[in-house]
C-alpha cells in the first residue's frame, strides 16, 4: 500500500507546493489537514479545495474554533500567559492542537508520516514535534523547509514548473501566523530592531493614536473562565471574538518586542492581541481581588513557567499537567465582574465586583466601619523584621 | 537632660500636631526631620519653619532628591520593580531612606526616640520600624497614630484647642503619599472598588483621552542606569524629573489596583508614576536585548522576590543585598540606546540599539546572509523533547 | 450560661495547671481533648481521667492515628517535606489536627473559647492560631503561657497550691513534642550549640554507632501512598508505625539542626524520625525513577515551599491547597518497589523497581540493545548552548 | 601548514586510540592535554609518555590540582551543590575546567580543532562543548565516539591492528570517572536498577557496614571557604584531599541513584564523594547557624538552579554568573567551626561555633535570661495569619 503523509495544510504557497513535493520526494499520498483557529482570512472551503487541486489524495478542514478558546486561550488566560510578560502565545498555543487533529487524520486516513511547514531556526518546529511526540511517538516527521533546506525561491520555481494553482507573485514582506488569540509578525524591515513598526504590519488593531469614542465593557468570570459580556451568556470563542473586534477597533494589543528563541537566538516580533490583552488585564485584576496573597505571589512563579514552557512547545507535558492543576485549584474562587474602557490601545480596568472577594471594606476602610484592631501592629511589626534586625547588629558588631 | 524625639515631618496636620503632643506624652524635645525626595508641593522652608512654630525644638531640611533617585529609584528600575506586576514601589522606596536621615538626625541631636506618622493597618510603619530596627536597633520608635490611637478628628481638635499655627479645616477626601517617583492616593470614594477613579484623582498626569501630539524620546542606559534623555547626560534625578514632565503631559502611567497589603489586607490603591513607568518600559526591553536567555528567565524570580521584599519594607535586609549583587551582575550590559513614543497613556518602545546587543541580525534574519544552520534543529527538537517523549509512551502504556 | 474553654490536653503538668487556672481566671468550665496521634507514652485513659480529677467539666480523648497518618504524615511524605532540607515537620503536621479536634470539640459541647499550652516564641502557637483562624473565626483563643505569662515555676506553685493530682518534682531538662511521624528534643544543654546531643536526649532511636545487623526492607508505594511493607498490605499508620520500629532500631532519622524559627529567632533543635526519613528517602528515589525531568526539577521547588508553609503553620491556607493540587498530579505515577537497607543511622536505597519507570533501559545502556541515536546529539548540544555562547561572543567583544 | 588537534587526553584505551584515528582521519598532529584534577590513579608522567607512545606530535600534564579546588570545589561547595538533592556534580566540576586548558594549548601549540572522548548519550559532551564555546567559539570540535560511531570493539580492533603500546585486554565492567571531588560509577550490572551495588564498585570509600572507631574532626570556614582542618591552616585541596582519606576510612559520601540526563534519558549511577558529603553537611549546617532566613529560604532555590546548570554544562554562562554574585554575597559572614563525627557512612554535625553566628542564646533560651518579649507574639500571630483567615471566612461563606 502507498504510504501516507498527513500535512498541516495552510492554503499558502509553501504547504501548497509541498503537496506534490513530498508526494514525489517520500513516494506517497498526501492527506492535508486544515484547521480553522479562527484565523479569519481565506474561506475554509477555498483552501480544502486548493489542496486537491494541488495534488492531494485527501483534503480535510477542522472547525476547531470552540475548542481553541475553550481548552487553549482559556487555560492560557487562567495563568495570565505573557511570555517575557509581553507575547500572550499566539502561535504557540495552536500549534499542539493542530498537532492533536494531525494525529487524528493520520489514524483515519492511515498515515505514518506527518509533515509541517515550519523552519528549523523557529519555535514551532518544536511545538509540532514535541506535541506529536508525546501522542503519537511513532508517526514519522518530515518538515521540507527544514529537512530538504526547502526556500521561497525554491518553492516559487516549482510551483511555477508543476503549472500549480497558487499565486506566486504576490510577495508580502512579512511573515505571519494568525488565530483566534492572536497575530504574530516578523521579517521585513523589522529585521532591523531600531525600525519602528508602521501601520501597515497590523490588521487585527485600529491605530491607537487616532481619536475616537472610548468604549466600556463589562466582563464576568466564572472560575476564571470568561461567560459573559456585558451580561450577555456567550461562549469562550464568541467572547474572545468579540473583544477582538472591540479592543481591536480601539488599538488595544500591540506589542512589539525581542524575543528569546528556543532554539537559541533572539528575534524580533510584533503582535496583535487585543482580545487576549483586555481579558488578560481584567483577569489578573479579578485574581488580586479574589485570591489570597501567598497564593497570588506563588503563582506569579508558576503563570512565568507555564507560559515558558508552552512557549518552548511542551503543552503535552508532565510538568504542564501539573503547573495545570495547581492553577485550576487556585481559579475555584476567581468569579465576579470587571468593569473597562478599551480606549487609546488601552484597555483600563475601571471597576471589579465578587461576592467571592477577600476585599474586606471594615478592615481596609480608614473611616467610620473600620473594624481593624491597630494595636496587632506592633508586635507583627517587630516579629516580623527581628530576622533582618538580628542580622544588622551582627553585621553592625562586626563591622 | 531632657530626652529627644525625632519626628519624620511632612509638614501636614498629623505629624504637626504631633509636635506638641509628643512632647508633652512622651515629656521630651521634639526634633523634626522633613526630606526632600522630590515630592514637589510645598515649600520646604515653609515646612520647616513651620515645625518651629508647632513648637519643635530643632527642625531640620534634607535634600536627597538625587540620592533618592541614585541609591532607591535606580535600584528600582533595575529590578523591574512592580509590585503584582502593577506597582512601582512609590511610598515603598522612600521610607527607607527616610528612616536613614532620622537615624542621622538621631545622632545629630542626642535622640532616643524616633516617631513616626503612619498607622496600624499601612505598610508603612513596617518600612519605617524595619529600617530602623536594621540601622539603629537601640532607638525607641513611637506612632503615635497607631500607639495611641491617635484619629484625625482628635488630631483637629487638639490642634485647635493649642491653637496651632496648621490648617484644619480643610479636609482632602485623599490619603496622598508623593515623591519623585510616583503618587499614592487612597481612601474616599475609591475604597469602594467598583468605583471607577475621577479626574481629580490624578495630579501627575494629564487625562490620556485628550487627544494630543506624541512626544518621542531616546533614552540612553549605561549599565542599567539612565545616563541621558535625547542625548543630553542627566543625573537620575534629572531625567526620572523631565520623564515625570514629558510623560506625565501624555497621561503615562496611571494604575487602578487591588492590592495585598503586607499586614494581611486588601486594599484599594490608585497611583501615577509616569517617569517610572516609562523607564521601566524602556529598561525591559533593553534587558531583552542585552541579558542571556536563562539570565532573563531566572531574573524574572529575582525581580519579583526584590519588589515583595522592598514592598514588605526590608530594604536593610540580608536578602536584599544579596538580591542586589545577582541584579547588578546582570545589568553588566544593560546599556544602549531605546525610543519611546509618549501618547495617549502609553510609552510604547519603537526602537532599540546597542553595542551590547545579543541579537544577532546574520542569526535572526530569514533573507540572504542567513546563517544560522538549520540542520542541528532536528536533533535538538528531538532530545529536547524527549523525556516529554518518554512519559507520554509511560502514560499511553499504562492506560 | 456558663462559658466553656476548650482545651488542648497533654497531660502533663503546664496543661493540668492550666485546668483550674482557666476555670477561674475566664470563669468558665474547661472541655479537656486529648489527641492521640501515635505519640505512645502515657495511657490515654489515664490522660483522660487526670484532666477530670483537676477539675475539668469534660475530658475526651479522640484516637486520630489513622487520620494523621493518611491525612497529614503521607502528603508530607508525598512533598518530601524536610524544613531546611533536614526537619520532617513532626510538630508542624500534628497542630492543625489538633486544631481540628479542638474546633470540633467546641461545636460539641459549646465551647467559644479555645486553650493551647504553648510559649510565645514557639511555632506552635502559630500553627495553633492559624488553624483556628481558618477552621473557625468566631473562637476566641487564650494561652496561658504567652497570654498570662505564665511560667513552669508558677505553674509547679499552683498545682501545689491547689493539690492538683499531678507530679511537679520531676524536671525533665528538655521540652519534648513526639508523636507518629517523629520526636523533637530541645532546650536543657543543648541550647548551647557547641554541644553534642548525648545518647540520653533519644528515645524513638538506638545508638547507630553499636554493631548490629542491617535490617533489609521493601517498601511499595501506589501513586505515591506507602501500601505495602515486604509484601504485607497495611495501613499508612501501620507503615509508619513499623518503620519506626525497624528503623529506630538502627538508629535511622536523628537529626541535629540550628532552624529559623517563624518568630525571627534561630533555635537548636534535635529530632529523631526513623519512619519519616526512610520513607521520605525511598519515595524520593521512587520519584526519581517515575517522574518526569522538568516536572521533578519544579517540584523541588514546590516542596519547599510546602515544607516552609506548613512549619509557618499555614496547612490551612490557599495556598496549600494549590500545592497540594500540584503534588497529587505529581504522584499519579509514583508506583512500584523499593529495597533499602536499614543500618547504622541510614537508610540506604538498594533497589528500584516500578511498572511506571522512565528508566529505559535500552536508551541508557551502553552495551548490546543500545537504541539511543546518537547522531542527534551534535545538533542539541550545538542549539542548547547557543545563547551562552552568543553571550560569550559579546563579552570577548566588549572586552 | 598540518592542522592540529587537541585532544583531551586520559591515558585510557578510547582516547590513546583516538590519536592515531584523529591524525588519519583529520589529517592533523595531535596535541595530547591530560589534566591532574587529583583523580588519583596512574602517574601523570606514564600518561603523558604514553600519547607520545601512541603519535602524539605534542603531549601536555596540566597540574591543576589547587585550581580544580579553590576554582570549582569551592565554588560547588557554596552552593551546597547536590543535583536533585544527591550528587555533588563530580564529572560536571571537572569538564569546563579540562576545557579551559584545552583551549590554552590550542593557543600555544596553534590548535584549530579540539576532540574529546564523550559519547553522545551522556552529559559530558555537552559540558566541553558548551565550554568550548564559550571560551573559543571558532574552534572545531570533534568526538570521534559520537561523530564517527566509535565503539570499545572498533577501538580494540584498531588499537591491535595499529600494535599501539595500550592494554586492550583488561575489560573494566564499569565506566568510570574520578577527581579530588568524586568518583562516579556506571554502566555493567549497575543498569539493571533493581540491582545493588556490590563492594568492588567501591574505591574511594571502605565499607560503611564495618565497625570501626569513629572520627572526629573540626573544620573551619572563613566567608564560605574551608580554610582549617582540627586547627591547622591547609590550602581547599588539602583539605578534601584529607577529608576524602578521613571520611573515606570511614564509608562516607556513597550516592546510588536514578538520574535525568541532559539528554532526556534516566541513568543509574553510583557516586562516592567523601570530602564532598563531609564539607557540604559541615557548610550547611554553618549556613544555619549564620545566614539570615530570608536569604536562607532564597538560596536554597538558587542552589539548586546553580546545581541545575552546571550538571547542564553551562558553567560558563551569564546566569552562572549572577547566581555565583549572589552566593559570594550569602558567604561574607559564613565564618566559624563546625565539629562532626565521622562513623559508618556517615558526617553528622555535632557542635558548631562562629563569631558571625545569628543565633542569640538569651532570645533562644526557655531558662534564666530570656530577653524574648512575648507579648509581641499575639499581634504578630493574628496578622500573619490574616490572609489564610480572610480566605476561609469566604470559603464558609461561599459553602
Amino acid at each position: 500500500m502507498t504510504e501516507r503523509v498527513v500535512l498541516a495544510y495552510s492554503g499558502g504557497l509553501d504547504t501548497s507546493v509541498a503537496i506534490p513535493y513530498l508526494a514525489e520526494k517520500m513516494n506517497a499520498e498526501v492527506v492535508c489537514v486544515a484547521v480553522d483557529l479562527g484565523q479569519g482570512g481565506e474561506d475554509m472551503e477555498a483552501i480544502q479545495k486548493r489542496a486537491i487541486d494541488c495534488g492531494a489524495a485527501e483534503s480535510v478542514v477542522v472547525d476547531a474554533k470552540e475548542e481553541f478558546a475553550a481548552d487553549f486561550c482559556v487555560p492560557a488566560l487562567q495563568a495570565n500567559a505573557l511570555y517575557m510578560d509581553r507575547y500572550p502565545l499566539v502561535s504557540s498555543l495552536s500549534r499542539p492542537l493542530i498537532a492533536k487533529h494531525l494525529v487524528t487524520a493520520a489514524q483515519q486516513f492511515g498515515g505514518t508520516i506527518v509533515s509541517h511547514g515550519c523552519t528549523g531556526k523557529g519555535n514551532d518546529q518544536v511545538r509540532f514535534e514535541a506535541g506529536l511526540a508525546a501522542l503519537a511517538p511513532d508517526l514519522k516527521v518530515v518538515a521540507p523547509a527544514r529537512d530538504f533546506a526547502w526556500t521561497r525561491d525554491k518553492a516559487i520555481e516549482y510551483a511555477e514548473a508543476k503549472g500549480l494553482p497558487i499565486e506566486t507573485s504576490k510577495k508580502n514582506p512579512f511573515s505571519i501566523d494568525q488565530n483566534l488569540w492572536g497575530r504574530a509578525v516578523e521579517t521585513g524591515f523589522l529585521e532591523d530592531i531600531w525600525n519602528g513598526p508602521t501601520e501597515e504590519v497590523y490588521s487585527y488593531t485600529a491605530d491607537p493614536s487616532q481619536p475616537r469614542e472610548p468604549d466600556e465593557v463589562v466582563l464576568t468570570f466564572e472560575a476564571g473562565v470568561p461567560v459573559k459580556i456585558d451580561g450577555r451568556s456567550l461562549t469562550p470563542y464568541e467572547i474572545i471574538d468579540e473583544l477582538n473586534k472591540r479592543a481591536g477597533a480601539q488599538g488595544v494589543g500591540r506589542i512589539d518586542m525581542v524575543e528569546d528563541r528556543l532554539v537559541g537566538i533572539k528575534s524580533r516580533e510584533v503582535y496583535e492581541a487585543p482580545g487576549a490583552i483586555a481579558l488578560i488585564n481584567a483577569h489578573m485584576e479579578l485574581e488580586n481581588v479574589t485570591v489570597e496573597r501567598d497564593l497570588a505571589r506563588f503563582k506569579r512563579g508558576v503563570d512565568q513557567r507555564w507560559s515558558e514552557l508552552v512557549y518552548d512547545g511542551l503543552w503535552f507535558s508532565p510538568l504542564k499537567d501539573a503547573l495545570d492543576a495547581l492553577i485550576r485549584q487556585a481559579q475555584k474562587h476567581v468569579s465576579g465582574d470587571v468593569r473597562m474602557t478599551l480606549h487609546a490601545g488601552k484597555a483600563t480596568v475601571t471597576g471589579r465586583r465578587s461576592e467571592e472577594s477577600l476585599y474586606d471594606f471594615s478592615l481596609a476602610t480608614y473611616d467610620t466601619g473600620d473594624t481593624f484592631d491597630q494595636s496587632l501592629a506592633k508586635g507583627f511589626v517587630q516579629l516580623f523584621s527581628l530576622p533582618a534586625k538580628i542580622a544588622a547588629a551582627r553585621d553592625a558588631r562586626k563591622g
